[in-house]
């Protein structure tokens, strides 16, 4: 049988051999081992993008992949090596600081277990503190895809209770009423709203309506417009502003082949407020 | 037998998990497939770019590979999705809004299909619009290239004349006279011109000459001076210009290991003719 | 067996075809073989960044692996085309210009030949003189992986005492002494030591230790304080410096989860001086 494929996240750029460092040590394991990755251009120690980005990519890898994530502002700390198994019969191989946050929402977590790194760390690198990354993520991952261990020998499982998971931003859903806070910025200047395509749903708001959308930094209204709720941007004309739901599972505004952030000066580090109604 | 690679390129940007959703995709259809990467930072909507690269890509990759170029600004609308054939026995999964130009002409296209999206699109996410990438490229060129559907089994073929193409620069060929366009830069800032190689021979110049050289922008004259013809940069001393026959078919001014679009100061976004005569 | 894995190097930058024609011209070779990659943003021509690179990567791959760097400011000049054999098993294809450096002294180089462009080139693309790393390096290197020539069919050896190679930077160690360079920075922005992780053990210094580091830029002193050597940079509070060693091989001075190179106004240009006693 086929091995399931090994898929890498971090934070340590693409300008160096750091992740090539991780690919290798797993073909060192085992040469059959095939490895992708997500994004290593994570913004160094951002453990919400990480857990962000997961949330919607690994869903749509086969179940029982297993996923390798460093962002990791705490190596060589007391934080737990981790390897959580999911609802859907993945794996995340990762420190436990709360990367987990948005999988355990949306997936579900079913199964936890802290890395014994006196069999799955990788013993030439013994005195080097420094990449976890390598020695014992990658390496313990590439042990479990290999089957030279199962999963329980990855270590002692302790309560998905007791994993590290920070507090989502949320949404307010009422009839025909949503407030929410832009959580995200997509490649194109997108911005995601908190609330889920689901949720929108529920809140009333169909395909083809027109929107009152607010947007506001504290007490100031940034921009007050009604704007289209479509199937994609391209069913608006270009430089027209629309809301649709993303790849992603959450409701975005958008500007169609234009940069929705930059033509409303929307700063990633500032907190917005968002209230749509009909 | 083996099966075939798929090769991916597109505007999505490497800084997050959308490439590597379209990676997954193609292993839940199957997991013995390959995916590599052409590139992702296509500058965003740009589809002459996308052409471009793809025509001196695809001609170094085995026959039967499946390209799946993604740079789609009308995702969503009444654009084409397509798989074109070529002469060369490889496919090209893409929206048809003239990513196939460079490829129909250096390569010749020699069938075209409309993707049926009610057998070929990935049926978990059919109310998410916006992302063609995955749900509809990615997931039919991998079952292309699982052997889940022949190529007839893509949809219904469309004529080969009815593909979407832009006109592409050329350039004025005499005896020892080309008067052509800078088409584009490489990534050491050399300017690549709207000549082929072929062309240039035609035109008779040969391998050792020194060329009269004038840049215009509009009526102004931006640079005029012989530059030598040779093999390659390496040919000159440093910092001096050189013009040779580049990668990818098209004859190119460079700067032995400087940045000649720098040195002149020449804009990628403006219109620049390049005269040589001997 | 499985085949050895191919795994590139280059300044090629990721926007553009060139990486991909690489990979591809392997798989014309020979459907079956894997590629990854270590970087392909070394900054353009720099040698010595190349070289370094590959003397941590290399380690962490299987034994017969062929590793591909293409850093190559004389493409199409008289330098030599090689596959240097090194004293762990794997191979490296690359122009001889001093890449070899590092893992000359890191590792060792059994053996080395030139490539013999006859039998080891690309038969198709003779006229074009402008892409060893596709036509010669990576086609070299697919065809050695694939067992379709021996080591000896690459070409004639010549003297490992031939190699190019450029003189590394030192250290100065004595009793509870180090005089050593900054040698580079990584992409957290620590500055990494002209001294290896043994000489430091060497000179007396031992975790837990609290060390004077004066850094000289020329005559004057840009830093001088006491920092402690840790295992990692976890070891001590945000914000704080710290001295480990690090992943490949030297020892580093880092600011956890700050930027230490930014902190102290270090330029990469720039030759710094740095003085540990305790």
């Amino acid at each position: 049988m086929k091995k399931p494929a090994i898929v890498m996240m971090s934070d340590f750029g693409i300008d160096s051999g750091l992740v090539s460092c991780m690919h290798g040590i797993c073909k060192i394991v085992d040469s059959e081992l095939e490895i992708y990755d997500i994004t290593h251009v994570i913004p160094a120690f951002d453990i919400e993008a990480a857990s962000y980005c997961l949330q919607y990519t690994v869903p749509y890898w086969p179940s029982g992949t297993i996923f390798v994530s460093v962002v990791d502002p705490g190596v060589g700390t007391s934080r737990k090596a981790c390897v959580a198994k999911l609802s859907n019969g993945s794996y995340v191989v990762t420190p436990d600081n709360g990367t987990l946050s948005y999988l355990s929402k949306m997936i579900g977590i079913v199964e936890v277990r802290e890395i014994n790194e006196e069999i799955n760390r990788y013993p030439e690198t013994r005195d080097v503190h420094t990449f976890h990354g390598r020695d014992i993520f990658a390496y313990c991952a590439a042990r479990l895809a290999s089957g030279a261990i199962s999963y329980e020998e990855v270590g002692k499982s302790y309560p998905v209770e007791e994993i590290v998971l920070y507090e989502l931003k949320k949404a307010e859903v009422g009839k025909l009423y949503v407030k929410a806070e832009i959580q995200s910025y997509d490649p194109f200047g997108s911005a995601e709203l908190s609330v889920l395509n689901k949720e929108f749903k529920y809140a009333g708001f169909q395909i083809g309506d027109l929107l009152n959308v607010k947007i506001m930094e504290e007490e100031k209204i940034l921009m007050e417009e009604k704007i289209p709720y479509e199937k994609s941007f391209g069913y608006v004309s270009k430089g027209k502003n629309v809301i649709f739901n993303d790849l992603a599972s959450y409701i975005t505004i958008a500007n169609n082949e234009g940069r929705f952030a930059e033509k409303y000066h929307l700063d990633p580090e500032k907190l917005y407020i968002v209230e749509i109604t009909k």
